[in-house]
């Protein structure tokens, strides 16, 4: 499969179809047409033809898509058919809200560490999982095979954490703290920019402002 | 300033810009190139010349961006300018993080209340704010005139918050609930899905498997 053709733009999306047909599948739906997707997703049934059409279109005209069967192919496409090892570095609260998040074990990202360099809360446990501190990151990741770090340090400390995780072999970074890390391009980067989402919200707050009074 | 016509990709990148000028600011520099910017933030210097046009082009040939003002500009245009106040509903592991993000309400945006519906957790505080049953949620909204509410229930219990927010009059929601909202179009609505973006990437990551190789 030439996955690696896909804007990100449409490779942004497969997780949405992904909880859908989740959901349907769950309701015991065996098939569902791009029409059908298209009213409950509230996107355009030819955006999701040419979306799933990428990945060489399941659907049969006339019949629609095969719910269980489309699942199972974008979850496999989602890389969500193999089992991800995760750290956590950075135990603070947004840290340890991220350890006891069952819903990412669910999909088969294993918490396996979580590390901290407040010697306070080394040694204490979540979820049966010791904070180490970070002097321990390297050889733990090394030892472990961890796939993925997940970064909810200050800024500050980011990009100095960011550099060790590259050096001993990280493959992907779920970045929370609130800067742009530079990394090797063999390095899969996520940010999740929360200040900016809020912005963003702001923004739509501040421009829709007393619309309705003027409709 | 007809802040309603642009789009929200360029929205989107606004918080970016405002990032990097304050960083900037911060570092005493008074004006920047789109040259210079562009090398910081790894976009190209027309899309950055184009992205700031929209706000009627702070820049001046030969002279670039005056940081300051143009820090300023964006801030007013994010709705910075004004303070937001913000509830919290659920105060599990993400609601407590979220709470204590001091980030939050260096912009403005100020934790009031924070909801949930565990009678064990009613009446304990965070930051000095109790909890509250969510029964006491309507008449708060009305009373403190809150703006923003973020939402941080299981999917399950989203819809029905998000219902009785719209009804009190909220005027804005951040939600980071798993499932998407169907709310009327005067409420803004940001998400923060944070399953699909650790699985996009997850994508990336099965998309560059043993790349270094064959190469």
């Amino acid at each position: 499969m030439e996955a690696k053709e896909i804007s990100q733009a449409v490779i942004g999306r497969l997780p949405r179809y992904f909880r859908y047909l989740g959901m349907l599948k769950d309701e015991g739906t065996e098939r569902v047409s791009s029409q059908e997707l298209s009213d409950i997703m509230q996107v355009t049934a030819s955006q999701i033809r040419q979306d799933l059409n990428h990945f060489g279109g399941f659907g049969q005209q006339g019949y629609g898509y095969n719910v269980e069967y489309l699942y199972g192919e974008i979850g496999k496409i989602l890389g969500l058919d193999k089992e991800h090892k995760l750290i956590i570095i950075g135990a603070g609260h947004l840290g340890q809200a991220l350890a006891n998040y069952m819903n990412f074990e669910r999909r088969g990202f294993i918490f396996r560490g979580i590390f901290d360099n407040n010697p306070n809360i080394c040694g204490t446990k979540i979820r049966d999982i010791v904070v180490r501190p970070v002097e321990e990151l390297e050889d733990f990741v090394k030892e472990e095979n961890i796939d993925i770090a997940v970064l909810t340090v200050p800024k500050d400390s980011a990009a100095m954490i960011a550099e060790q995780l590259a050096a001993c072999g990280i493959k992907a970074i779920w970045n929370f703290a609130h800067t742009d890390l530079k990394m090797p391009k063999e390095i899969q980067i996520e940010n999740v920019h929360l200040l900016d989402s809020l912005m963003k919200l702001s923004y739509n707050l501040a421009s829709h402002e007393g619309e309705d009074y003027a409709k």
